[in-house]
Parts: C-alpha cells; sequence; structure tokens
C-alpha cells in the first residue's frame, strides 16, 4: 500500500481521531455542549448552491444499505455469526475482553478512553478507533497494516496485551460449543471446515460491515434532502478552501491515505510521543516516521479523545492541533468554531443492534487464562 | 436479615451458583454437552401426577411478566435509562467497566470466569452471580449483604477494585451529559433532583427486574404445559427427597435464606477457602462463619464455574460436592446424572435485549482515572 508523504497544504484536521456514534431513538446523542447545538437551518437555493456543488464532488454520503464487503456477502448467517463473535469475550486468553469491549457500539463505536485496557490491565499503545463505517476505509489500523476488516478482526485477538489469544486457542474454543459449530455451517455452507480462524475473521468483518451511520446531516445536505446553517456552511467552506479536503474526502470524509503528522510543525510530545513512528514500523522505511492514515471523520465529535496518542480531549483543540502542526497556521477562533460545527454535522444514525444471546461453554471449552 | 445456619439435613445443591442464559432464537443455548440432551419428554398424566403435586408446593414458576420491583414501577422510562446504565462503562472510574462487564447478558447473565476482573485488571474475590431473575431472590450478594437490587447496584460502581467510582464523580458524569439528564427526568417525573445516585440505583433496578428467564422445561411442567423425561423426573424426585429442596425452593429454586456451606463436612479449602467467611462479614457473628445465601438454581447449568470461589467447572462436580459437604453423601453417578439432568430443565429463555446508544462525552464529563 502506497504512502503518501508530507503534504503540508493539507488538512487542517488531519489525523483526528475515529468517528463514532449516531442518532438514536431512545437517547439522542448531544452535541459536545447544548450551546454547540446547531441554529435552525438556512435557507439555501439548492440549484444556486456552489458549495454543495463543491462538495458533491469531494465527499459521498454513507449508503443507506451495504450487501456485500470486499466479495463477501452479507448473508444474514454470517451477519448473525458475526454479530455474536464480535459480543463474544470467550475469543480473548481471559474470556473477559469482546470486540465490543474497546469498540463499544454504545459510545460511537469506540471506547473513548486514552488508550485501551487488555489483557491483565495491560494498557495499549495506541487509542482504538471506531468501527462505525470503517468498511468504507482504504486500510485499518491507525497505521494501515491490515488491508481490510477481516484482517483486521485477526490482530487484536492475538496480540499479547490486547485479547491475549491463539489461533489454536480460538478454535478450540468455537469447536467446543454446538451452537457455533452450527451457526458457522449456516455461515459458510458449503466449506469443508466451516469453523475456522479465518471464518471468524470474515464473519466478524461481515457484522462489522452492517455498522455504518448514513443519514448524518452533512449526507442529507450532499443528497439535498437538508440543509446546513450559515456557521455550518462557513465550516464546510474553511475544510475544502483551507486544505483539510486534500486528505480528508471521499465517503469517510478521512481513512483514505497516509500523511505525516506535524508536517509543518512537531505538535508536543505527549500528542506525537517520539516512540510510536507510526507507519515506519509497517514499512521498515524511515520516510514514512510518524506518517498515520489520514483519520475518517465520520462521528468524530463523538470519540474524543483524539490523535492516535488519544492526548487531545477536545474539538476545538484538535483542529488547533491540526492547524498548527500540518497547516503552520494559527486559525481565528471563529474559523475554530466553524469547522467544529461542520464535523457535527458528520454524526449519523447508528443501526439498532442486538445483545446477541450466546452459545454455553461446555466441559470441552478452554479455561479462562 | 436473619440466617438459618447449618441445615445439616440439606440440599445437594446448596450454594451452586448463580443461574444464567437462556432460549435464544439464533443461537440456542446448548446443553453442556450434546449428549446431555434431554431425551424425548415421557408422557405422564398430570392428573396422576403425584411428583408434579409435590413440585406445585415447592416451587413457583417465573411470571412471564413484571410490572414492580420493590414498590416501583417499571415504566419504559425507567427501565430504558436503566438500559442505558447497566450498559455504561462511565459508571465505573477507567470508563472501560459497567455491570455488564461482568453480569455479560450474553453469557446467562455472570461473565463465567472464576472471579470477575475490575479496576486496573484486579481480580475480585467472589464469583460473579447472575443477574437473570435477581430479584427473585429475598437478598443480593453471596453474603446477602444488600436487601435488594437497588443498594446491590450501588455496591460495585463504589468498589476500589470493581468500578472504583465515587458518588461525586458518578453524579458529575450524569449530569455532563444532556441525553442522560433528560433521560432521568423522564423516568423520575416531579422529582426535584431527576439526576441521582439514588435514583441511578433505582432505574439500574428497573431494567434489571426485567431480566428474568421464564419459559424453561421446569415451568413449563409445572404449568401443566409440558413435562420431563424418566431421567429428569428422578432428578427432581431425588432433588426433594434428598432434602435439597429445604434450602433450594421458591421463584428462584434458591436464594431464599442463609446456610453454612460445610454443614455436614468441609470441602477442599480451594472450594471453601479460609479466607471469606462469608456472612460473618456482614453480621459480625462467628455463628456465621462460612455461611452464604444458598445459590438461586435457574440456568445453573449456563453459569459455571460454581460456588463463591468459583472454583469447579463441572455442574456434576458441583453436585458431588455439595452431597459431601452439606450431606455427608456420596451419591451414585446415576443420581448425579439424573440430578444434573433436572438442573438443566431450569434453562429458560432470556429477553432480547437492544444495545442502548448513550449520550456522549461532553467537555463536563470527568475523564477516566
Amino acid at each position: 500500500m502506497k504512502s503518501y508523504r508530507s503534504f503540508a497544504t493539507c488538512c487542517v484536521a488531519l489525523l483526528v481521531v475515529g468517528s463514532g456514534l449516531a442518532g438514536c431513538q431512545q437517547l439522542e446523542a448531544p452535541a459536545t455542549t447544548p450551546a454547540d447545538v446547531p441554529a435552525q437551518a438556512q435557507a439555501h437555493t439548492v440549484a444556486s448552491d456552489t458549495l454543495l456543488d463543491t462538495a458533491r464532488q469531494l465527499f459521498q454520503p454513507i449508503p443507506a444499505t451495504v450487501d456485500k464487503v470486499r466479495d463477501q456477502p452479507l448473508t444474514e448467517a454470517r451477519v448473525a455469526l458475526g454479530q455474536s463473535l464480535f459480543f463474544d469475550p470467550r475469543l480473548s486468553g481471559s474470556q473477559t475482553i469482546s470486540c465490543n469491549s474497546c469498540h463499544n457500539l454504545g459510545t460511537a463505536g469506540a471506547d473513548n478512553v486514552v488508550t485501551s485496557t487488555g489483557h491483565g490491565g495491560q494498557k495499549g499503545p495506541r487509542n482504538s478507533p471506531t468501527v462505525y463505517n470503517s468498511m468504507f476505509n482504504a486500510a485499518q489500523f491507525w497505521d494501515g497494516r491490515a488491508p481490510d476488516l477481516k484482517e483486521q478482526a485477526k490482530g487484536p485477538v492475538q496480540n499479547p496485551i490486547e485479547m491475549n489469544n491463539t489461533i489454536e486457542r480460538v478454535h478450540a474454543t468455537l469447536t467446543s460449543m454446538p451452537g457455533y459449530v452450527e451457526a458457522f455451517q449456516a455461515a459458510f455452507p458449503g466449506d469443508k471446515q466451516p469453523v475456522s480462524f479465518e471464518n471468524m475473521a470474515v464473519a466478524i468483518e461481515a457484522f462489522e460491515a452492517t455498522l455504518n451511520t448514513p443519514g448524518s446531516r452533512f449526507d442529507d445536505f450532499l443528497e439535498g434532502k437538508g440543509s446546513l446553517n450559515e456557521q455550518e456552511r462557513k465550516g464546510l467552506s474553511l475544510f475544502i478552501d483551507t486544505g483539510c479536503v486534500a486528505c480528508h474526502s471521499g465517503v469517510n470524509v478521512g481513512g483514505q491515505a497516509y500523511f505525516a503528522f506535524g508536517a509543518v510543525k512537531r505538535p508536543a510530545s505527549s500528542v506525537l510521543p517520539t516512540s510510536d513512528k507510526g507507519r515506519a514500523a509497517v514499512t521498515k522505511d524511515a520516510a514514512d516516521d510518524f506518517v498515520f492514515r489520514a483519520a475518517p471523520l465520520r462521528n468524530v465529535a463523538l470519540t474524543a479523545p483524539y490523535f492516535h496518542s488519544g492526548q487531545v480531549w477536545d474539538l476545538d483543540d484538535a483542529i488547533r492541533v491540526m492547524a498548527e502542526s500540518q497547516l503552520g497556521a494559527t486559525l481565528p477562533e471563529a474559523d475554530v468554531q466553524a469547522i467544529a460545527a461542520f464535523l457535527r454535522t458528520l454524526n449519523g444514525k447508528a443501526p439498532q443492534v442486538t445483545q446477541p444471546l450466546l452459545p454455553a461453554s461446555t466441559s470441552h471449552t478452554p479455561r479462562p487464562l
């Protein structure tokens, strides 16, 4: 996968973390503070809206439905299996950590702490990105080391400081429960060995491909079904004109390519610790030092703390860090507020997910470590 | 609360842990092994069934619906709030541990490990009991130190080795999110201070009162809607005739009173460690040394490992431990198998619960510890 380096003119909001939660019937996800709630949308005639025309060339709405991921169909059986696996803590060695522990569907698809807690209380090195809309990223992880969600799913399960399990133990665990054996058979009909670590990852990927948040106010704007207010339009204009869009575009408003963090000015070492070289650890190329995948910005207002280091809690601060480190600019406060107002229009509507009832462990299920 | 002591003639299955998972449409909870699945039910004429008559005097089915807990109504708003709180990791100091972490609705309402993992990876001293059907217990915790679910909910939140939070921080967390403030107002209309630690506990209790598992094969038997097979009937007869029922009766087949573990013969120190004196720590009465609340046995086949120490993984072994420690008896293998077969008829049907989308944190939300 090719790296695009130091793009000095780019992206005020580059590398702002993940994305996140969505509209919810029961408990509507609030804006950052009540005062931040956008005022009434301003009337704009779509026919004469050049901002909309420009935006449509740069961004695409999240599709309302998805029927496959890579070349894999999202069959009901496969998604249901993936849903069980996503919530099953027995994929971890301790049997207490599930995918949902760090990519919590209730809290914007992430855990919203600095870095995640893994096996035995160990802390991981990077902030957990949101699982929502992750299928629209060009690659997974902050350094893009997994090309797709299937490969991503295999990583944390085996990482000693995350879920701390092994392929052999996972296989033994899944084959120990008749309910899982039947679910794998239904999800992978015709497969000679339906229960496998590979198919576990395929099923998790299938479920994750259903975790998208269409219906944001920005998507309604793109689709001509709604408008943005004056401040939000100003923020969108700034986002485009100052160059953020060079890194943050497409369906996910980011997540498509790699850029150096600190292209113009190195941020504080707390935000960009020297110990984490980013993509260089993947490519083994010193030119990739401190290069990361541009963060997808869908639902970004709901997934603090920000950046791979998880050290910035406020969205406004994250915008300021980006402006200084990527553009060498100190933005006027009104511009920061306008960009933040635009970013809050990226909050979408998350699907309602049922907590799956999992197959019971048996006497053949490996014991927790 | 009165303790009933050393009841030497009692309960083969006394103190067998919790209860658990239930029938599920997607992934039916299997019996312990395929070989354990009950054979076809035997035909019995209900009119002449003295075993059924006896059972009806000792046990009651789990009601299909519940409309209040203590004197509190289960309003839709209160249950919805409690559901959010139950799944919200921000009730813990680290913001990574929720009620559902240790009382996982997907795995029989418990975590199914020896003892739970709390703040910073610390291990708790006792096995986590299931939350399912817990409203039918006379008191909560292994030592009954909380009279009801409302008081129970306050405990782990504040326990330094569990969720490690404080009343003040919880209050600050909940008031920081407009979504929660509105939800508390809706759940406690007319209350001058709807957002409070007390009301948090009341709401969690309301949600937990909906977490019941009616519709077990045993309940169908009690209600004349189904039958048990020969082995299960033998197990039920043994359960009654050997005296298990003296401690394990009522709706929850246990959970009603306190008894000494090791009444006749002290079990292995791994199963009954001398460091845990049980109810004596509550009553400060040495006569309560090693006294515990008789475990409710609903869904017990799904909640290994067993006992407060969580040291016994096999249901058959747990039955043997009970027989020896409470009756001084070594049961014939066929009797152990029959009692286990009966206990598996206590697996009920769990409600389908939607993963709630939680209010987003704000700049006023306390940071994770």
